[in-house]
């Protein structure tokens, strides 16, 4: 049953009831033409903080869900209106509004993409280090909502460990700040580490304060060959481990090269291999050479500097691996994009486990990903239209999760808990752990409100009453 | 009025009702010997993870209050049973558990010394890189709990970026792991980083799973002397801002190398001044040279390096100067040790307006501290038996913080605020960051057990009751 949406019209808010908007608005690129899609009764566009509150206020006292969305890049079905409602699309609210490069610090709006920070502090010689691989196409709300990171994290953390301050709406739309300016702060609850990765479910990132860094000198990049994934692997755990200064370390097993060179014709070899990059103000060539040494202990077929050209055809190549996994064979889909992530010396053992998995049962299980952070991602390709392929994939997918919380690790690296992790809450954080992250949404939320329907595991209120309506 | 504590006699818990044991649970360094001690009425040693929740659980039914005691060097109050009832000291639960050098990881009870850590994995070529500047004399709870840092943050941040993972004990005697041991996660909410820096009012650690480093393969320290302190303060700010890699950036000014001779007969010149750390695995005099660059546009007048010897003595002297404050002048009261943080570019203007009010009111105001990330340490030397000097230090004091929070700044950079900061948390936070907060308390500890008294500024109603009380 919709939500009545009419109130939206008396806000001076711009809202839109057309189908197309509401169409665009009921899945993320994880969720796209899936039956996990669901569309809003309404897409409001704010374009101030005290328009998202006069939103919140007035939804959150009617009972209507209320789901931030900016650019749909999520992978969980993070900003899916799983219980229909308000999306709220915050594209509009795109401003940089302030660059202070004298403390490295940039304020802008959630809409801003990331790489538009990049740009708005180059002239500075500045750069924001934590962005993901989407981060041409996606938001800086968004990635802190999703507690995002990317290939960089290996040397310079995650998204959320550049975030100094959030200004965020809450669910009766109060306005709080969170965190300071200052680099570092012991006042209080860090409100601001619980709103991070939060996906929206306590608050509305209105304005964030990030921090950038000066853009390193030196910068050099290449790839290494390895004769068996295992050496990959062991020769990235090792590396890691001895403390090699790698500001990318990615890994690709031969199932990935095989398609990304299908897709993008990348010409890559049939091997298992690591794209690398180095940052140093000085002496880069010293740590290139201390990575090369540590390979070598690990057999490494062919270790190769590249030029910026063919650097930039190389991480074109890895970043286009998840639109080639979709586009590789019209009879086979690629079910969930798995983010595993354990402590680093489980890395060899979880990619291997993956890999037998793929052996065993004759479906492909392509793995890449951010590997000096222990984090994996990997594919299980079934064949569309077969059920059984659906389900012995389904059973891949979880028992590399299960595996992984088993090690330690976490079902999810970044990508977030959104639709598709809920089922592993539970196994992850045990019955009181969900239950305190329960406790504080209905003390912040007591009407869920806030995207509801996410990350939490267990069958709501109105979870039960919008599957006893689809039944009807 | 006494709470009846007598129920901890049938748990199998070690308990103490002995005045001289419940004496020394009464304060922490800051607040000893001060009107802000308050005695409890039990103290109890739990030996396990079981044992501190039997005690919870069976205080929370009785309303009695639980405050987590450990090694008392906390400057806030922090660990003072502000409202009496028990305080749980942690000290026997000092086990280093496990030692993970693969995975850079060690497993810690909260009663561990920091220094304790280094000791266990310096075998391994490992050290925990954020200690407090107390880390010989403080434990890894207290740390954790308080959102300690130290001097090497500026180069490797604060203590709460190297947990992974942390079991805690909820006030309902619920045992939680927050956090994970893969070195990211964005799997729900972030309890890990909601409970450290809570100072016990969430929860009580009793186990924690920390990250380590390998140690640099090279360090030199030395000093930079400076014509004037400002002068040293813009070297700072414009040292760090060009990302200068360095490990410890100490800002001293005259006043506290004067202390500091005093009671170490450490032979410091009168001057302002900084100490300096660096550490690297290649290239650090290229780093240092990089330094002193820029510190000789600052005019710099001597930028000395130090042998191993003269580098300790240095070190020393920066880490007695707390002690030296105290035993400067049997005349002078240290009031408070000031922890305002602001972004670095105003660092030089924060220094500046407190020694134009040490100047204006003829008061000793000595200042130091992590300068690197903003952090200084100030203190007001008042005249004992004199309330007037009180109050003006205390005005001089408060405007120092509220100038620091004008600045986008904190009232803490890693004491937490205990007792002390509490009134200046509604200025820092605004009153919805401050009820927002209060809603994640009343939902993890409904009955307010947990270190009742702190971090929030209102009064509450067991607040009240006390102070009845008192007055009675």
């Amino acid at each position: 049953m919709p939500h009545d949406c009419s109130f939206l019209e008396d806000l001076g808010v711009g809202v839109s009831f057309e189908d197309a908007d509401r169409e665009e608005h009921s899945a993320d690129w994880g969720t796209e033409g899936s039956d996990r899609a669901v569309v809003p009764d309404a897409v409001v566009r704010p374009e101030s903080t005290a328009e998202v509150s006069a939103v919140l206020s007035a939804a959150d006292e009617r009972g209507v869900p209320v789901t931030a969305y900016a650019a749909g890049t999520s992978l969980e079905g993070n900003p899916v209106p799983a219980q229909g409602g308000i999306s709220m699309d915050l594209m509009e609210m795109d401003a940089v509004l302030d660059v202070r490069p004298e403390d490295f610090q940039i304020d802008v709006q959630p809409g801003v993409m990331g790489s538009a920070v990049n740009e708005a502090v180059a002239s500075e010689g500045l750069f924001f280090p934590p962005l993901p691989s989407s981060g041409d196409l996606s938001t800086i709300g968004g990635m802190i909502a999703n507690s995002a990171s990317g290939m960089q994290t290996v040397k310079y953390g995650e998204v959320g460990d550049w975030v100094l301050e959030l200004e965020v709406v809450l669910a009766d739309g109060s306005v709080i700040e969170a965190g300071s300016k200052a680099v570092k702060t012991s006042s209080g609850y860090d409100l601001k580490r619980l709103l991070i990765g939060s996906e929206g479910t306590l608050g509305v990132i209105t304005r964030a304060t990030l921090e950038l860094a000066g853009r390193p000198q030196q910068i050099r990049g290449g790839r290494a060959i390895f004769p068996t994934l295992d050496d990959a692997a062991e020769a990235v755990a090792d590396a890691v481990r001895s403390g090699v200064d790698v500001a990318k370390i990615e890994l690709i097993d031969p199932t990935s090269a095989a398609i990304a060179n299908e897709y993008l014709d990348t010409g890559l070899p049939d091997a298992p291999m690591t794209f690398l990059e180095f940052h140093a103000d000085h002496g880069i060539e010293e740590e290139i050479d201390f990575c090369r040494a540590i390979f070598d202990a690990h057999g490494v077929q062919r270790f190769e500097m590249a030029d910026q050209e063919e650097m930039d055809a190389l991480w074109e190549s890895r970043k286009e691996l998840a639109f080639a996994l979709r586009a590789y064979d019209d009879d086979l889909h690629p079910l969930h994009p798995g983010d595993i992530t354990v402590p680093i010396s489980r890395l060899p053992e979880i990619i291997r486990y993956a890999k037998d998995l793929e052996e065993e049962h004759g479906i492909m299980v392509p793995c890449f990903g951010h590997s000096g952070d222990g984090n994996v991602h990997y594919t299980v390709m079934v064949e569309k239209g077969d059920l059984e392929s659906f389900e012995r994939g389904e059973e891949i997918y979880r028992q590399v999760v299960e595996k992984a919380i088993e090690f330690g690790g976490t079902s999810t690296g970044e990508h977030g808990i959104g639709l598709g992790k809920r089922k592993y809450m539970t196994l992850e954080h045990g019955e009181a752990g969900v239950a305190a992250m329960r406790r504080i949404k209905d003390a912040l939320d007591p009407n869920d409100t806030l995207n509801p329907g996410k990350i939490f595991p267990e069958t709501t209120e109105r979870d039960e009453r919008a599957t006893v309506e689809a039944d009807d």
